[in-house]
């Protein structure tokens, strides 16, 4: 069954998580680049994270093709030993996912995601161009369905699923933004109307925010589809961070990212409460982004248990909310194999030094940059950013 | 070249780091029973991580036999589907390690740790017997050197030593003490003399406790060892958790194990701050234990490059404290290519409703607990826990 | 001078701090009633703390009347010794505050606060009988002008100043409500609308939130009078604690209300900050509620020491930023008498067990409220305190 | 009754609480010199403060003369309008603390305290001639009994005790050190031993620590002083601030000191707590230090009210752990009005961006001192400071 089948016929469908952050710690995947080519260099190591999501309970497995564009790889690959061709990682990322896929029942997507020439301002036909080139890809290697996703400005986005929708096949399209809006300021009501009418028929978001903000993003998506008597399923991937002091733009601008997350990762109780939240809003998509390891994914599988009727092959290894704590020898270990006691806890950071939150760095806090905009002078952020550059705030 | 000839010439070994809490959030180790039957019934997954673990830097690959004494296996074993042999778990973990050990240049070890026998109060035959078991299969494996690791009494260390010595082998022991010491109260610095008495040639610490305090003991090993004029090659392989709230018995006391440590996890940069100062007290085998992932290998090894004069294979996809940012396109993400700031960063745990400490559960803070040992009428915890039982604190 | 005279001629006034808080600390009042009835108990205290307020900067001097109307004083009074009158009470308030003024340049302001009356739901007749029994003291003792302050309803507020201008003086009133408007959820632009067409020349918040919070909510209200071309000086008297955790009805629903504050405390330094940004928004009538001490009054005033011209008399025992400490025999302590040094001081809690920030209590959080809210169920906090009553969230 | 028959006849006596402090937030004390010539310039200020700490409890009103050494005041008070003279500060001081001790049943305690004569390595004649300066003016106004206090070195707090001993009156010695000892390296029981032997009746800390840690150090005394079969009675001035991050000289070296100490100020809870620790260990004068405010000084006297059969005045103005919230509006309030609310509640900071300890500043943390220290060329803090500003470290 297609995508769009199993939503229209009322299941959950579980996503995967992240491929660029889970690689990066096991060694794969470079920092600041994060091209994905793992896919040829090392494609025991991204099978295997394929396998073990399907295992957590992933529905669908994602070409591990995240800024696999044309113009990306060659902006930032040359750390690469030799030289990769664009088409054989994203061709390698198809036959990884596909191979995975069929050892369950899990669909391939193939996914495209925002490029530098949109953000240097190349125009509409040079930015379809590239995501045509990886659309020729996923043809030939006949993906399931397509996802256009970690897109910053609605605009693109909208390009990109005009494009996907060339291939007929079911188009998903979720956005990296809050419940601010786009860089450009368009809220996520009007996003998610612009990307329906462009032909997606699964909207949301994912990325760059934690999962109560990225669900509270969505709800406005929801509420503008509402408003504008549209209909399509919803989507979340969210980060797998706790991160309720970003700014506008996520947390990039916060300043441990990438490598001073730690403390913000979100225990597998945190995912449960994500999953149950974002069932109960009406998202029949649930997955994540970065931060997401596989006991996260299964952590949603888990939660929404009940209402699946079966759980994740990994679940033989995990009990519920910690009942394979009841035989422990020591009885205060024991008293923690219970659903209350995860749902209450309070995790301590182990860090008396670390503060709880942090000031986001960039534009987003800086005094100039929020006076220019209730001057006026700038709407956009590239109107911003030139004043910026201009000004030096 | 054998892990003592490495180590008398000089050399800086590099452990690796934690399997069970690795597996158990990849979806292959239960946590509770944290048994090691993913070595038959999983084992591409086990190379993966083996893998991850020698492209990181780890000289040494241990056998994933954790807790993998007969009786254990069969203590714990029942949710194994189906029944799976002690000696089938120890082999197939030899020939993963092997085989993954030939595709570099690492050492296999095997290792044995303490038993449900002696807590049961088992006497010594029975215990040795155990041990006995699992050293025979790491004979016929021909594995390279042994490891005794994770004992809370140094009487079952001692005990183990000694049946790892008749192989001839090189014995290495850590036990999962902080600087209070043992269980029966036995010093640091007294568990490093006996075990190197027993036949140790490379004595330390794993598990239980933070680097911080886990180097401290390991101090207090040298300063025992020096005090009775042994010579030993010392060994660190922490947690890779903060835990300055830790008790005398270690994190398994904290309220946040096994499934809310996530806010405690170590940075990198963390951890090489904590195999600069490993080295600075002359450890030279460094590595990691429970929540100890690739890239915090892979910190250890990059840390100490200068010294070593070479950087691990994973390293190609890892810049220099940060340098991989220096071309981001946001000035402010670019400003954080450098090794000042992540030092000095003070990373935020996006968690303002949690404390950053927690009080240990357990005997350790019992008013009762406390109060026995002052009126000396336990000194051991054996002792303790006998009064606890009786008198219901 | 008047008060309408130094504000109009472009004086900054600077308020005073919160009775309440500061003389249950020093064992005058109870918290809990929070009445005045040591203004004829213990003169001496009262005298004496008014006395600090004006050697600080105080420009105005409270008469200490806050809940000092009948049906308060009746309602929660009978742990007072022997029955004091509320006439008796509210004319020694006055005597003490006229006698200290008379030491310096300060003016004298009679102030009536919200009452029970209105909060069980009298009519506008009793309500407003309530305060001109307060105003008929006031006229006699001849205030220099009025205050009508803490309100959490615009419409009882607006009865007050109609009462207060009833005797010619100017009069100013301040709610204790946040950005999201009075308990019936009109704004705060369109209280400020409201209170100004009522008469009153000085409008603004006191109570219940942090500067920060507060100053927002200020910011809010000389916009609403922006756009409807009306003109006011702007004032602003809010909390010395953060609160940045509270719900709309503010710091009471806290948990850590009102024995549990301490941690919260602002430093001199957040106060010399909030001086600051009153000043940079146009406010001109600057002070203080709850938990504002001498010394946090005296921070305004050397903050805007430069504007004025002059330094409070409390001043001779302050040095400038930290300059006091300039010869202190400990090196690292000279370094702290610097301006940056205080400024970017992230003070600690010496708390490691305590969280940043509380959820508070009360129906602000509760998940029904809120739905009830959403329904339409319930516009105002009457209508779902009865829905709160009925349904038993 | 004087203080010896009272402490003799098993009764609990109470302190008072930190002058310096809070004078210096009510505008009358200058931060960085911390003198007292208020008792000359401000006696009112002075004696409210006295009276504040009589209502709440106090049996002991010191005499307001810290730092009140003749060469004190030389070197630092120039600040001082006009030359206020040495004996005129103490003999106000005598007046203004007999003048409200006799509104009760107080007695009055002359205090001395460390000199900058010692510090400056002036010889013992010199020092004990400072003493004996500020004994005359006490014994003239015929004070109740003498107190030795704050003081970092033993050897000095011996000369002051000796001193003081010449009058006949009874004295008790406090130093402001922790559980490490005197500046000298002597431990807090060697510190006891020597202080009885001089001549002291009553013993203990007072100021640089926290509750926790002052009682720590006090029981280490009592050690010492059953080891040497001394008797005395014991005595303990805390800091009203979490300090649990101090190094060994206290937290004048936290980064916080003293401008931004707020987050650390004890709750009446934390103080009850203290109070009944305190009893515990045997400890039967009981009062406060730095930060000490008088609802502090009455959460002794409430929680120990069952064991004196009475209350302070004050208490008339205060509920027993918040019953005075038992009639408050909101039912959420209202449940704060029991003992297990207080005790159990983990107050927030409501500083998100703020941690909750601090690194102290100075030698104590310096790698520089640790090594001198470790490499024994110096062995006090004389000698590590002439090191310091030899190397700069």
């Amino acid at each position: 069954q297609g995508i769009l089948e199993r939503l229209d016929g009322g299941e959950i469908v579980i996503g995967d998580g992240g491929f660029v952050f889970a690689l990066e710690k096991r060694g794969y995947v470079k920092a600041g680049p994060w091209t994905p080519e793992a896919t040829v260099e090392h494609p025991e190591a991204v099978r295997q994270l394929h396998r073990e999501f399907l295992r957590a309970g992933s529905n669908v497995l994602q070409t591990f093709t995240f800024y696999a564009s044309e113009d990306k790889l060659e902006n930032r690959g040359n750390y690469v030993a030799e030289k990769i061709s664009c088409q054989k990682v994203n061709e390698a990322a198809c036959d990884i996912a596909r191979e995975v896929a069929n050892e369950g029942d899990a669909l391939v997507a193939g996914g495209v995601s925002q490029t530098p020439s949109y953000l240097s301002c190349k125009d509409k036909t040079e930015v379809k161009a590239a995501f045509r080139k990886q659309l020729e890809v996923f043809m030939k290697k006949n993906v399931d369905f397509l996802i256009a996703e970690y897109f910053e400005h609605v605009e693109e986005a909208v390009w990109a699923v005009e494009v996907l929708k060339e291939s007929g096949k079911p188009v998903a399209a979720t956005m990296c933004i809050g419940p601010e809006g786009d860089m450009h300021g368009v809220s996520p009501g009007q996003c998610a109307v612009q990307l329906v009418k462009a032909g997606a028929s699964i909207v949301g978001v994912n990325c760059h925010f934690d999962p109560e903000t990225s669900l509270e993003t969505v709800r406005l998506m929801k509420e503008g589809l509402q408003a504008a008597k549209l209909k399509a399923h919803l989507m979340c991937q969210p980060l797998a961070f706790h991160t309720p002091d970003c700014g506008k733009q996520g947390f990039i601008d916060l300043p441990e990212f990438p490598f001073g997350l730690e403390p913000r990762i979100a225990t597998r109780w945190d995912i449960q409460n994500y999953a149950r939240k974002a069932y109960d809003i009406g998202i029949r998509y649930i997955g994540g982004c970065c931060g997401f390891e596989p006991y996260h994914i299964r952590a949603i599988a888990e939660e929404l248990g009940p209402e699946r009727g079966f759980l994740p092959e990994a679940s033989e290894k995990h009990g519920n909310w910690g009942d394979n704590l009841s035989m422990h020898t020591k009885p205060w270990v024991r008293a923690r194999a219970r659903k209350e006691y995860w749902e209450n806890l309070k995790p301590a950071s182990g860090r008396p030094y670390c503060p709880c939150m942090s000031k986001p760095d960039g534009w987003g806090v800086t005094k100039g940059a929020k006076e220019l905009m209730q001057q006026k002078e700038a709407t956009t952020e590239q109107q911003l950013r030139e004043l910026f550059q201009k000004k030096k705030f």
